[in-house]
């Protein structure tokens, strides 16, 4: 049957509607590559029981070996799903009382303080979820609801086996846990056996526009890189180009020969090979050198410190910054020269630099960095249009590096753009680049 | 036929591999409900002809009347939507000339950048863009790819007909613009023809659990409002709790008698009826005052700044912030008294009300807000565990407002909530909540 084929159906009105984003369908995608699985399609449907078996069906009659599920596992009237995968699977549903018994643990003690609902509904709601299909595998609960492997049925010629069906939760905090114990089921291997797992890597270049990659890619089956035994997936993500490759065992040497091509053509612009993010790098090379940072936004409104501040344990090395918004919060709180500011502008290269030695003076920092930019939609000049950002970077031990940068796309885009790139100006000072002044 | 029934396919394996998050999904249901039409499910496949077409035809099967296409119209190898979409409907594609001509007009000046391609190639892509299937409505392009509206095909008396496909571009900027004229075509109309318009409006909640809101109507049932008669769906944003209300014109009364039911019950939390979001109400109650705000953040970083500076126009109002992540900051720039961090802690209420006091008169600013907490996963205690939040508001005419909120959720959950939580205060200071000092 060679690579297993899957499906992911996600259920769920809201995340129909666009009123929640679908934050399993991808991370589902990861996982079923890293298997080696052909995840096909991705399917959402509202919280109705026939749609979500027309998705199953059409799985079926695809031929595909996996469809994985999400949501519709709860305790309410809506939460259908585990019903619908028994009947689909044509695998009647009996009542698990030692499963129903491990839910009721987990329910009795938050029922307490559920008054407006009768113990008798809490009950019943806890008896649905113990119902299990003949032949299954249940998944114990990692928040109240349990999942399910259902194996694959053959008993009706007519028509291809259904698939398996792993049923999980909604939440993606109960999604993750569980299937990483799915994983291991026996019944979930067999689905998948014929599955060859692949190798993944992922680097990231900034400043490479994504049709350059496409040219590296025939450059290097020029040279006679036999690229096509890899799969090579791009995207451009916060101005950022993510370069995944995935490839079986056997062309181990393929991937080492392509990734030394790309290192050789785009040494500039390559930043991480380990999956380490910018944000990440910048911390890392902070830690290593027990240096501090600051920041001093105007552009950016405060959102380059708050990236900084995204991940546990910032605190050892970000001491604060300063959103200099108004001119007068430039001049006042960071120093910038009103002169300068009435010569050249708020946007320039010379704002730019004063708000970084500003906010390293006063914050008392080893390093800072500046955003001062047009994020528009309005205030653009002829000779300052819309996208127009200098970013400035400052050390105490006198290194300067102070860039314009033409920023494309809205308002979002202009700030989210420049935060990326105030991130890899800082890592490339702190790699030794800039002026010494 | 009754309500139509539509289905969204979004083409791309960068979507499907979780690399980029679709957009265009949720953003066409809620077009698609505004204009009375069911939005069945959205499907998600990658470039390969073979799965856009089993979509397709599971589409077509369901008897569907709409299916809208986004994505895989560009220049490249990989695009082939609209060449499947023609072979789908048995509609053979034939060049149309006018339009190949109107894309070389946009195509032609942007051909100069890419100096690697050959201008052959760049013809031929332009050619494969004006291929117009059989009695299709061309729409124009936005950036470079025109998109169509193919109609029903109804030539094999064994299958239901082909459904109407609108086939859309798959960058969100061309895809918006696009669909408003799409929906203005005769081909489209005809194809929701019996679609009754609904109306619709977004009532915005804060502080009020999502199981409220269901006994809520609950209670207005008991009473005697028939809300059977509408479509409401609820979810929680950012620590906001929103509820959407569909209904047809003949439950206007109803849905009159709803909204003052809930406004009713829920006066202490409702904050927006037409649609606002907090960050909008707030720059407009700054605005209508004359008003200027800056921000102290600790846990959030700058993310409130972030926020506020989000919407154009932020500048007439939002005069600056500081990011104090260290103490040192708090007390060198924000002014916090030494003793007051020593015994209280960093996260207290009369370190958040010093902050949001230095912000005040540092910034010169007529309001200011602050935040300090335990956004974790470290640095919590039995006395202070991880989501301990403290927000001030302080005011130049002496009103303050301090409060502790316990935050569920991960470090970006705390976060997140932290900073819809301030707005939230700064809101109810600006309608004159607080003391005066």
């Amino acid at each position: 049957m060679g690579t297993p084929r899957a499906t992911v159906i996600v259920t769920g009105t809201e995340v129909l509607g666009g009123w929640v984003s679908d934050r399993n369908g991808p991370w589902l995608a990861r996982q079923l590559g890293a298997l080696g699985v052909e995840h096909v399609s991705t399917v959402t449907v509202g919280d109705r029981p026939a749609d979500l078996r027309a998705a199953l069906e059409h799985a079926r009659d695809q031929g595909y070996e996996l469809i994985v599920t999400s949501g519709g596992l709860g305790p309410t009237e809506d939460d259908l799903t585990a019903a619908t995968v028994a009947e689909f699977a044509g695998r009647p549903a009996a009542l698990d009382e030692a499963l129903e018994g491990r839910i009721w643990a987990i329910l009795e003690p938050l029922s307490k303080r559920w008054k407006q609902i009768s113990q008798e509904a809490i009950r019943s709601a806890n008896r649905k979820q113990a119902m299990v299909p003949a032949g299954a595998t249940v998944l114990e609960p990692v928040g109240t609801a349990p999942g399910l492997i259902v194996p694959p049925t053959d008993d009706d010629p007519s028509r291809p086996p259904t698939p398996t069906v792993v049923v999980m939760p909604g939440p993606p905090s109960e999604l993750k846990p569980m299937w990483k114990t799915a994983e291991q089921q026996p019944a979930f291997r067999a689905a998948i056996s014929e599955a060859v797992t692949l190798r993944e890597s992922t680097w990231r270049l900034f400043g490479l526009p994504e049709s350059e990659i496409a040219n590296t890619m025939k450059s290097a089956r020029e040279v006679g890189i036999p690229i096509d035994d890899l799969e090579i997936t791009t995207c451009v993500h916060r101005g950022e180009l993510e370069v995944v490759t995935r490839w079986t065992p056997e062309a181990d040497a393929v991937a080492s020969a392509f990734e030394e091509f790309v290192g050789d053509q785009h040494a500039e612009t390559l930043f991480s090979t380990d999956g380490r993010r910018i944000d990440e790098i910048v911390l890392d090379l902070l830690r290593e050198r027990e240096w501090t940072i600051a920041t001093a936004e105007s552009c950016t409104g405060g959102l380059v410190a708050g990236r900084l501040t995204d991940r546990a344990g910032a605190s050892d090395v970000v001491v604060g910054g300063i959103v200099s918004y108004s001119n007068a919060v430039k001049m006042r709180v960071l120093g910038v020269d009103a002169e300068d500011l009435r010569d050249h502008g708020a946007v320039s290269a010379i704002v730019a630099q004063q708000m970084a030695q500003g906010a390293l003076n006063r914050l008392g920092a080893k390093i800072a960095v500046s955003t001062t930019g047009i994020a528009g939609p309005g205030g653009g000049s002829d000779a300052k249009p819309v996208g127009t950002v200098y970013v400035a970077v400052e050390t105490v031990d006198g290194l300067s590096l102070v860039r314009h940068v033409q920023m494309p796309g809205d308002r979002a885009a202009v700030r989210d753009r420049t935060v990326t790139a105030a991130l890899h100006m800082v890592r490339r000072v702190l790699l030794g680049e800039g002026e010494r002044i």
